[in-house]
Formats: C-alpha cells, sequence, structure tokens
C-alpha cells in the first residue's frame, strides 16, 4: 500500500438507456431550480429542448465552440444573467459540458449535464477555457455538475468515426490516471475497469454503431474514465494535448487518440502499473502495443500530420510544451523526448517502449 | 450495463502510516475550524490528545458506548455546545465515529474522523443511535466527515481477536454490497477490491498483528467497504445484526461474523454476483464456503450463542427481524427463512448455499 491523498466532489449519476428523458424533471426539482438556462451546440439544442419539454427553460446558448473560447463563455454567462437562470442544463460532448462548467465557475449555478460523447468532463472538477491561442484550466468544486444523467439511447447517433476517438479520448483519461500526480490505488482500480470496458466495448460499436449493449459499456466506461480523471489529475499526455489544441486548434479527440500510444510508450517504463493492470485491460503485454492496436482496429487516425499539425509547426509545438511543467512526469522529460514522442505522432510512426 | 443511480458525498481521505500525526492540523485548517471537541473512548481519549497536541481542543468527551445509545450523544451535543466547539475529531472504531457522526446530525459540526478499527463508518452518511433496545438508522450528508485521515501504524496494538471480527466487520459490508438495494457497477467493483484486499492480509494480521503491510492492507480494505457500503446501504445481513445488537445487546463486530456467512450463503442463489465476483475474491468457489473457511482461519466466533445470544431469545429475534421492512431483499425472506438463518448462526451450524 502506497500513501496517498484521494479527494473527491460530491457526485450523483444516473445511468440507463431514455433516463435523460424520465429523470431530468425529478433532477432538476432536487436541486431546487426552476429557471433552466441550456447550453448546447446548434447540434445538440433541439434534442436538450425536446429533453427540458415542460420544465421552465428561460434561455437557450447554443454557441458553444470547441476549446471553450472565453468570448463564447462571456456570451453564456451575459445570458445566463439576463435571463435570471437559477440552473444550466448542458446537453453535448466535452465543450458543451465545459462551458457550462466555465458558465458555473462564474455564476455558481449548479448544472444538469447530459453528456452525448465519451468526454468524461461532466465529472471532473477541471474546468479549461481558451484564450487566443492558449488554454487554461483550472479546479474548482463549484464546476462539478451536480447531476449527470447519462443515456446511453443519446449517443447512438454518434457517427462511427467519432466514437471512436472520443472512446480514444476517455482511454486517455484511464491511462493517464496511472501516473498523473494524484494516482492511488482507487483511481487505479477505476482507471482499469475503464481500460477493460471501453478496449472491450469499442471495436464492436464502431463496427455496428447501433449496439446497444456496447454503447452502453461506452458510456459507462467513459464516467470511469472521468472519474478517475477527476481525482488523478493531467499528466503529460493531457499537457501536450492541450499545446496542441489551444495553440494549433487541432481537434481534441483526435490530438488525444494520435498521442495517447506515443506518450504511454514513453512512460510505460517507469510506471509499472500500465504494465501490470492497463496492459491486461487492453487484452496485451504492453499499453503501447495495446492501444497502437486498438486505434488500428477501429481505423482512428495515427498521426498528427493526419489531423492538421504542420511540420513546420513542430519546433513551436516542443517550445510550449516544454513551457509546461512537467516535473510531475514519472519519466524524466526535457527537450529531447518531447520531440521525440511528437515527431512520433506527427509522422504517424509505431511507438515502441523504450527502457529509461 | 444494469441502470444505476449512483450517489456519492465529498470526501477527503488521507492515507498512510503516521499521517494521522502529520496530516490533522491541516486538515483542520482546511475547515477554517480552530475550537475542536474531542470524541473519544476512555482507551482512544489519550491517543487523540496526542494528536490533537499544538491544535486548540476545548472539550474532550470520551463517554463513548457501543451502539450509540441516545443519551450518550445527548452528553457528547451538550458539550459541543457549551464548549463553542467548531469542529469535531473523532478518534476510534465504529462507536465512536458514529457518536461523532451524531453529534454532527444535531450541532452541523464538521467532523474529522481517525478511525482505529475496520468499522468503516467514517465514509458513510449512515448515522445510528440506540434509544432502549431500539437500533435507529438514518442517512444524511450532514454526518459523513470532511476529512478521514486512514493511519495504519494506529491499528498496529488491535489485538488478533478484535482485528478478526473488526475486518470481517468490514468484509460484512462488502458481501453485502453486491445486493443491497444501492448496489451498482461501482460498488460491485469498489466491493470485490475490498473483499480480495481484506482476506488476503487478513489471516497474516492475525497470526503477526505487527504485519504492517498486512495492517495497510485492512485498513485500505475497511475503507473499500465502507465506500461501497455507503452508496449501496443496507441489506438482509446489516438489519439482522442491528436487532441482534439493539435488543440483545450483542457485540457488533462479532455479530457481523457470526451471522455473514449463513446470510450468504441464503442469498448466493440470488446473486450472481456474489458467486462470480466475491467468491473468486475470496479464492473459493461460493461465498459461504470461503467465508467460513477465512473465519476458521482467523479463530473467530462462530455462534450467536457463544458471544452471548441465548437460546430462548431465539424467538423474539426472529419477530424483530421480521419488523423490518424486508422486501428488498434478492431472494423472498419470510419466517421460516429467517428463523432459518439465526438458527443456523444461533448454533454455529455449517452454512450451506440452497437453491432458491
Amino acid at each position: 500500500m502506497r500513501d496517498f491523498t484521494y479527494e473527491t466532489p460530491a457526485t450523483r449519476v444516473v445511468f440507463g438507456a431514455g433516463c435523460a428523458g424520465r429523470a431530468l424533471a425529478a433532477e432538476v426539482e432536487r436541486l431546487g431550480a426552476g429557471r433552466l438556462l441550456i447550453v448546447a451546440t446548434p447540434r445538440t439544442a433541439a434534442l436538450a429542448a425536446a429533453l427540458a419539454e415542460g420544465l421552465n427553460v428561460v434561455a437557450v446558448f447554443d454557441g458553444v465552440r470547441e476549446h471553450v473560447p472565453v468570448e463564447t463563455v462571456d456570451r453564456a454567462v451575459e445570458l445566463a444573467e439576463r435571463s435570471g437562470a437559477d440552473a444550466v442544463l448542458s446537453v453535448g460532448g466535452g465543450s458543451t459540458t465545459g462551458t457550462a462548467k466555465a458558465v458555473a465557475l462564474r455564476t455558481s449555478l449548479p448544472v444538469v449535464a447530459v453528456p452525448t460523447t465519451y468526454a468524461g468532463s461532466e465529472v471532473t472538477p477541471v474546468w479549461g477555457t481558451t484564450e487566443g491561442a492558449r488554454k487554461t484550466t483550472g479546479r474548482s468544486s463549484l464546476v462539478v455538475p451536480k447531476a449527470v444523467l447519462y443515456d446511453p439511447a443519446l449517443t447512438m447517433a454518434l457517427p462511427a468515426r467519432l466514437t471512436a476517438v472520443s472512446a480514444m479520448n476517455a482511454m486517455a483519461h484511464c491511462v493517464e490516471a496511472f501516473y498523473a500526480p494524484g494516482a492511488n490505488p482507487i483511481t487505479d482500480l477505476v482507471a482499469a475497469e475503464g481500460v477493460r470496458v471501453i478496449a472491450g466495448a469499442l471495436p464492436a460499436v464502431v463496427a455496428g454503431p447501433g449496439d446497444e449493449a456496447g454503447r452502453a459499456g461506452l458510456l459507462y466506461g467513459a464516467y470511469l474514465a472521468g472519474s478517475a480523471f477527476a481525482a488523478a489529475g493531467s499528466g503529460l499526455h493531457h499537457k501536450i494535448c492541450h499545446v496542441l489544441g489551444g495553440a494549433f486548434g487541432l481537434p481534441h479527440a483526435e490530438t488525444h487518440t494520435v498521442l495517447l500510444p506515443h506518450v504511454a510508450a514513453f512512460n510505460e517504463p517507469a510506471v509499472p502499473a500500465l504494465r501490470t493492470r492497463a496492459a491486461p485491460a487492453l487484452g496485451d503485454v504492453n499499453v503501447a502495443d495495446g492501444l497502437t492496436r486498438l486505434i488500428a482496429r477501429i481505423g482512428a487516425p495515427v498521426s498528427l500530420a493526419g489531423i492538421g499539425l504542420a511540420r513546420s509547426d513542430l519546433d513551436l509545438a516542443v517550445k510550449l510544451v516544454l513551457d509546461k511543467d512537467l516535473r510531475d512526469n514519472p519519466r524524466p522529460v526535457g527537450e529531447p523526448e518531447v520531440r521525440r514522442i511528437l515527431t512520433g505522432a506527427l509522422h504517424g510512426r509505431l511507438p515502441v517502449s523504450t527502457a529509461t
């Protein structure tokens, strides 16, 4: 047994196909709220309105944008204040939940989250906004949604391509939870189960997106992933992804997908739990191979070049990653290591675990 | 994936040998508290005072009694109010934590808990008090300790005999979590790990109470057990134990130890997870056998008669158990079933799983 500190916010999760429609009114009532601000994307706004039918929706903000730009949050906060909303209903993926959380940080309004992807953000105290090319993140119990409605039925229409990368984003939360600063025996347990559930369900769902049991598994895995990440915190992988998203506008989930095997291959020699717990949960002898095989099987992106990073961006990317505090990584990481990881990911090379 | 609702209170756990002495001041400061009421037993009061050295202790209540009698709580509450305490420091086993929680329920004071046994009560929203022969229990987020300091060093002196039954009390939380009303995939995961950790560590610690790694394992297992129980809630086993403790004054942990294999044997045919998850974690093919073998190995009590229940108490015990609401048990349970379970436990018969 290693020493640890483990802090968890109060959470309330309702899980089940159809639960969002059935349970929303009761959850809003539990909060003592009666004036809802809907936060959604243009794509999810209609779904949000349908779920909230019969409830008192005082305003709808459907201007969510990826990476949660500060100007977007400003507009949503203004709408919250102008409408006298007393709760936020967020319906959408990670950027939607992220926008609702940023609104909560500024207004202290409670959030009811209905996630429609596998981002996992709905159970973490982490918030993040982007100003210009710079992503700022922080932690606050204020932003943790007071209730989360996990409804696999709402994820059935998520296209196979998006399903693949969104689930790999959840997988990244699990993998990183094994060595991020707050990692502890509980996050190990939850993360290993998350890896097992996601790896077990993902290929079948990508092959047949209508697989109801598989969809429920992925959403459950995303919840486990978010829970583990909430306590374990961010490590090298997330720091690199934030740089690439903020500075180069790379798509969030795709960036996670491409980078994960490379960072895992780098850290694996220094993190026994990756080999003893994550690899078996992937059904492989090491994590880098297991992730690489899984990504190949689901046809997800394997190079940063393929998702929009130019070769000429590499030096700046390396510099920006090194600007982050990387001292808590389990394996010492400096300029050559960051360059090696990013170069491999840029070109989609096969990641290989190397001894420390 | 089955549907579920999972609600957890905010928790903060610090785990590690020596952590209570090192971290207490910081945890009290995090609460913004500065006037401590110590709640302890005559045996743990000196330890509590030593841990709180340098902090502002405004009152000490060392009159904790088993089963948390209401009069005891009255006296502690009066002391809390008279002394102007702004936080409770609880140092002791389940009855001590239980008394502190009962004080919190009445005063809204935050509790910092330092458990010295494996009762697990420090992470649950369950409170319980006894008035006359009747135990009353309830749930409230008010009573959940704001911080828990798990310090295995403080458990080293727990005698082998007490260690055995206290750990079996924790085991009962895990086993019951597989079928209690709030059971869900997360409580299954946590409970299975709890069973594995406790069953793995207990025989070695009973054989050699100075086993530091084993002690850490047991305390970690007790934490897992409490967490699973907190969400899953009480089932048949706990209801019977409450009756026997409240009405006949049987010792709490010993009662759990004796009854657990009998209730598990009865419910096992109706709860697949007991066979598929709990039994393997015990290293056995069924839970009843696994528990029976473990109890034999650690030399813990195997009959209610041996811990103070008279044969002439049986009819009243059966009646009092049937007064409880048993409808949520996974296997229908009426007078003949309760009588069979209690008779078997009274005489220390070998529990046998029987088909439904």
